[in-house]
């Protein structure tokens, strides 16, 4: 076969790729499925592994597969392209502020009554794709361990063996991080709503992306703060000339963003906009409350760097957890919350004493061996082969002028349909279906995005999830 | 020998009492020490069983000795008496109210980094009065039978089955408390946190008793309350005449107290006075937090009511935790918020999700069966023998006009020194001898108590509880 493609006169690496580009397009092999390894195209093609890799990269470069670590290359987007969201979003904040919390408690009450349900509205990776059994282990490990089983109430700062370890899970993002400065808190909810407590009063105005995770929206309706909600582009995150305009023009008292795979865009901000960011907000003197709790789960090969990265003045208060990631019951998070530690250690002791002792002991003995990367990296894996998943079903069901994100990493899709769809409408369509979607609505206190929502690709892919995204699919056309 | 007694024409029962009541004066038996069983006296006196409890009815109608369920009796008072503390309490409201955070920390961080010190100022019982094997086993229990090992997140109200047994366990207190009402969170400081945060707002006033743990104060001052500390007897609790003024003349948001076994004093207020409180509080519509954390440890034969007892128009939010009898490293409290259920569950969801899964668990199984009141039944003798220990220790090592609290239930003792001590000093002379003392000075923001001080008897009582205590004592009486 080698020798025909030299006969052609091409270069071979190309023949290889334009043959793949052609099986892509008529859907041969399609979004989600792997390719075969560098040894077997060796062997089909007869050609040397760097052809082969040629090839691969030249595809890579067009974005039609992509290389996942330690596993291989996928189709990543189909020959007939689809339309994927680009446009920045824009806030209409002549509007009053809307009550989303009847809505929110709607979907999430329901959600938790029904567990026959589809649950794409989840806000979490399914159970199923957590290492149970080891975090058992871990469990019964950590009782043996401490000193009473963990039934002594932990220091305010919280377990010292945990605050190392995040410490040390943070280097690959360059940031400076002292484990003296870490907090621990119980889950990144209580980080955030640590970090406002000590900054804020009721009446502050504080800026948002937006769209942006309801959690946040109602932590910060909840102590009686005004949001203020700052376009973002799906590609780039929060637009910094808004943010600039927003700092110049209105007394703001801090930022809350999601740099790295924002909640719902899936959006990773660039490093240099981050950098820009910080010396925006350095400049103005303004916090920057970074929630970086989905930064471990990136689809491509490293850890993205968070704005903390860039922080040299102190003013970013950094906030994790391992709650989307490992255990979300365990209700164990962190913040390092630069120059303001003192403000946020008082508001964690003074409301709470301390976080539960022996769930951060396992957490901490998680992530000093490798299991915690080990488990990463597969969950990254399924995670990004089920988007291709539901990019592959939703080209195939939905309506042709449906638009998706491009998630760099989470476990969350962005959809926009037709702006005939109300999603609400939608919703209550599904739920007879057994199907939970969560409105775009409950996204914004601006009443915008009636026609998005969010699904979870965090979930088992399996007919039921194929079949439960089809339904969707069909439901929609009905409704234009 | 019950001839001799026939003889001299006494009544049998009264010349027991008389022979044991001259032993106790001569100090042949002293406080703390356990009494003969009443087969032992039967025998020793040759007199029937109901002679022989006749005698001990008798010493107890004087206050001199108090039966233990399931233990026997007890001797609680030195013939020669020791006063004390009868006063009520007078804050000085005219006084700026000060900053008791670096005082608290400076005791608290101090002990936390050397656990060769005798922790008096400690504001828990020790490790080893807790059911550590017991409840460990209750872990591993609770990981296999939950789906996912507790990794998956508890629903907002809390864990049902937690939920059911706090309802079961609230029927001694004849309070209508339906679990469907009631909502966990991560520890009774939580609860009280939430209650504050879903009902009051910054600059709001609010009432407590006075002297009052410190933890009280520091979570009303971090919300930017301001707090009016009401006159407490020592005896009886709140004194409502105070209330009633300060109801009708002063904007109060809402009230705060520990009826059952207050910290410090340790007092239990009188059943008349809760359903008094609560009338008045309904008479002016101001909700009570009620901070019930310490009613299952009491001293006497049953668990007292509480203020929820007696509420009719769910104005009163009922606070409890297993942190102080069970497992403080767990963070396990609860709050039945009456009517106002619904704030204080969007405080809990917007702030925190829910809290630890398994620790929940673990703690409705223990409630479930009768492991709970196994290890209260063992708690409360060892706290009451251990305080009767304190004061036998106290009476011969303290200066002559040492005072005493009486509690009724709890861990803590409050102690009055002379006028001329100043406790923060003693805790530096303290200190050094590796004695930790909670100076009275942290209980107010008024700059009151600062010849008082608060100690902990939930201590292991051994040789070097009664040397630590001796130290004190002589510690005291060269500072005079």
């Amino acid at each position: 076969m080698g020798t025909v493609l030299k006969r052609n006169g091409s270069l071979l690496y190309l023949r290889i790729a334009q043959t793949i580009e052609q099986q892509i397009a008529i859907e041969v092999r399609q979004v989600g499925d792997k390719l075969p390894s560098i040894r077997t195209l060796c062997r089909e093609y007869g050609v040397s592994p760097s052809t082969a890799l040629q090839a691969y990269h030249h595809l890579e470069s067009k974005a039609l597969i992509s290389a996942r670590p330690q596993s291989g290359y996928y189709v990543c987007q189909p020959q007939r392209q689809r339309h994927s969201i680009h446009r920045t979003s824009a806030p209409d904040l002549a509007k009053p502020a809307e009550d989303i919390n009847a809505l929110v408690t709607k979907v999430y009450s329901n959600l938790e009554k029904n567990s026959k349900q589809i649950p794409f509205s989840l806000g979490l990776p399914a159970l199923e794709l957590l290492p149970v059994a080891k975090l058992n282990k871990g469990l019964i490990q950590a009782m043996r361990e401490l000193d009473g089983g963990g039934i002594e109430l932990e220091s305010p700062l919280g377990n010292e063996r945990l605050r190392k370890q995040i410490a040390r899970w943070s280097f690959p993002m360059e940031a400076q991080i002292d484990h003296r400065n870490i907090i621990t808190t119980a889950g990144c909810l209580s980080a955030i709503s640590h970090c406002l407590m000590a900054l804020t009063q009721a009446g502050d105005t504080i800026a948002m992306e937006s769209p942006i995770s309801f959690g946040m929206l109602q932590v910060a309706q909840n102590l009686r703060l005004k949001v203020l909600e700052l376009p973002t582009n799906p590609l780039t995150g929060i637009e910094l000339d808004a943010v600039k305009k927003a700092l110049s023009q209105k007394k703001i008292r801090l930022c809350l963003f999601i740099p790295n795979f924002s909640n719902p865009l899936g959006t990773c901000m660039p490093d240099e906009n981050k950098k820009a960011l910080v010396e925006l907000l350095e400049k103005y003197n303004i916090p920057l409350i970074e929630n970086d709790l989905n930064g471990d789960v990136y689809f491509g090969t490293h850890r993205p760097k968070s704005c903390k990265t860039y922080d040299e003045s102190g003013l970013v208060l950094w906030c994790g957890s391992v709650s989307k990631s490992l255990a979300p019951g365990y209700r164990v998070g962190w913040v390092e919350p630069g120059k303001f530690g003192e403000k946020v250690q008082q508001v964690k002791m003074y409301h709470s004493i301390s976080s539960t002792t022996i769930t951060q002991e396992v957490i901490a003995s998680f992530l000093e061996n490798s299991r915690y990367e080990t488990h990463l990296r597969k969950l990254r894996h399924t995670l990004y082969t089920n988007y291709l998943q539901y990019i592959r079903t939703i080209n195939g069901w939905f309506p042709e002028d449906t638009r998706v994100s491009q998630p760099k990493g989470g476990f969350v899709l962005w959809v926009e349909l037709n702006k005939k769809i109300n999603t609400v409408e939608l919703y209550e369509n599904a739920i007879r279906q057994k199907i939970s979607i969560a409105p775009g609505k409950i996204f914004t206190l601006t009443n915008q995005f009636n026609n998005c929502m969010r699904l979870n690709y965090g979930l088992v892919w399996n007919e039921k999830t194929e079949t439960g995204l089809r339904v969707l699919g069909k439901l929609i056309k009905t409704m234009l």
